[in-house]
């Protein structure tokens, strides 16, 4: 009864981490990934984070027929035309602003999209899914997701704690995302996301990117492709299609070494396994319906098996990311957003 | 009836942030000052913090006959022999170790003594007191109070706020100290600390320096030396007068632009004005009887005038620091304490 899906469906992943290549940007081409949101910091300080964005410079430069740099929604229309792939930079940590609210701007000129206020620590901004305590927003914190409202750098809280993100979503006056989870009532992972935050991401005009990342999947790797459409399915008829899409957090080719690092960083003496442990310490097995960018149209038939009109699976294959992209990027004084100043918040004497 | 002062009463003052110059190395030596903790970052990163390290060393070479690099209790005796001044360094802020456990050493390496784990706001380890949320000591943190232990840094959580400070003081295996504060119950002001604190502090071996910082006396820069005097004698009666010492936090000859830098960092696009208020901006006048270096004396007369006895007096202008300096500067594995693996807090998933 359905039509095949057009091949010239948009795509749009907003989360991955692979250990870039040739072969991986031949294989974006291959699956028609026209946008990638791509992790370049995770524990690194400014200078360590120019040195990555020096090394994209130099991968654009090499692979000009494959990628380019992806600053705005219209950039992925460009992509689409071309055959090519938009990178969208992003960091999981806020740790390359230091404590310094001038080089939020500076990241944006860099190309930064994306900044999550924290990774599973406290930040400077706020607290990270795997602390003990939740304070919320902190006083730089609040200043910072003012800086980014007004600079087009979006807030991105999927690492962080619950009261966190609540806070995030209510004190940034543009709409925030979260990548790349699950909803905790699929899954309950300390990663993926309670139905209020979600309630509270959608209705404020944010977007949730659905995670392929086994820890974050129900049955991990060997989780059903029917099961994960079935849960997307449900997330639609809670929080409405337009809100979701994908960000499928992909570690391709990543030595086991990279996720102790996305782990430890530089912060403990010991090891934190995060989500794996001391048995499985290393980066799980994708599901077999999704191991690479050129298996996205499986997760489409999936979900047009599960009920999804055509209109709907465009809109979660990279539509609703596109529409999402062109309102967030702008400054503030061009865009539709308006900033306002945020109060500095200060504890009773 | 008492015996004068001994001239050669020892002097340690746990905290000053002046504006450094020959001349105000010359009033510690007419005021007989044998050893100060000085703070050299508020905001810095590790190599912003070096290049203040590489200043002092440079001090230290011109005015060697003055002053010099204080690593030990016993260099505050050998400065006291000599005639010369001890400089300990400390940081008020966590910044200059970033996210890097490994930093803890390498900062004892180069002559720091006194870490706070806070400035006024959140920080990567604990919660400041201008925070309206306090998370307690993170994870981090944790590990970096484990270390500091390890290595010989000194906790200082002068201006933590009040259950981070009670967790540094369960969690450090070695007494902290908080250097310039005095108690909320004589003078309420944010900085100021609970009895209940005061009472942990003092009880785990920990130290108090009392401030002489116009905010934090009562009646500001109009505080009588008599009504300051008279606090600590209370205060002794508390938690026991061999936890007391002096840390005048005097920032002497600074601009006011250095007060603004020390509220505001770069993490601000609004001005905080901290203690201080968009009417008084700047640093407060001294109270007349502390002006500067010279006029320690003037404190020990007023505690004798309260009814401290001399063996007292002496433990509150020095003596008592001499010995939390003792204690507290030599490794763990070949000092006193004990270090044990602090585990890591994970939150519940």
């Amino acid at each position: 009864m359905s039509m095949p899906l057009k091949p010239s469906m948009l795509i749009v992943d907003c989360l991955q981490y692979s250990n870039w290549s040739e072969s991986i940007f031949r294989e974006m081409r291959e699956g028609g990934v026209s946008a990638v949101h791509v992790t370049i910091a995770y524990h690194e300080t400014f200078q360590e984070m120019v040195q990555k964005v020096a090394h994209w410079n130099r991968l654009f430069e090499q692979h000009a027929d494959l990628i380019f740099l992806g600053r705005t929604g219209d950039d992925i229309r460009r992509a689409q035309a071309e055959g090519r792939t938009a990178i969208f930079f992003g960091f999981q940590n806020p740790s390359p602003i230091e404590s310094d609210i001038g080089l939020v701007e500076i990241c944006h000129q860099l190309g930064v999209r994306f900044m999550q206020l924290t990774y599973n620590n406290q930040s400077l901004l706020a607290t990270g899914c795997y602390e003990v305590n939740d304070t919320g927003i902190t006083r730089f914190g609040r200043q910072v997701i003012g800086e980014m409202n007004r600079v087009g750098l979006v807030v991105d809280m999927s690492h962080s704690a619950e009261r966190s993100t609540l806070e995030a979503i209510e004190i940034s006056t543009r709409p925030i995302a979260i990548t790349h989870a699950n909803p905790a009532w699929w899954h309950g992972a300390l990663r993926n996301k309670s139905d209020d935050v979600l309630k509270a991401l959608s209705q404020s005009g944010g977007m949730l990117g659905f995670s392929l990342y086994p820890h974050h999947l129900r049955q991990g790797s060997d989780c059903a492709l029917d099961d994960f459409c079935t849960m997307v399915a449900e997330a639609a008829s809670r929080y409405g299609v337009a809100s979701l899409g994908l960000g499928s957090d992909l570690c391709q080719s990543q030595p086991d070494s990279v996720v102790t690092w996305m782990r430890n960083g530089r912060w403990s003496k010991q090891t934190d396994y995060g989500e794996g442990s001391a048995k499985s310490p290393g980066f799980p097995d994708q599901p077999s319906w999704f191991s690479d960018n050129r298996d996205f149209l499986n997760v489409a038939e999936g979900l047009k098996a599960v009920g999804f009109n055509d209109g709907e699976v465009a809109g979660l294959m990279g539509e609703n990311w596109l529409r999402f992209f062109d309102l967030s990027f702008g400054s503030a004084a061009s865009g539709n957003a308006s900033f306002e100043d945020t109060p500095i918040g200060v504890a009773r004497g």
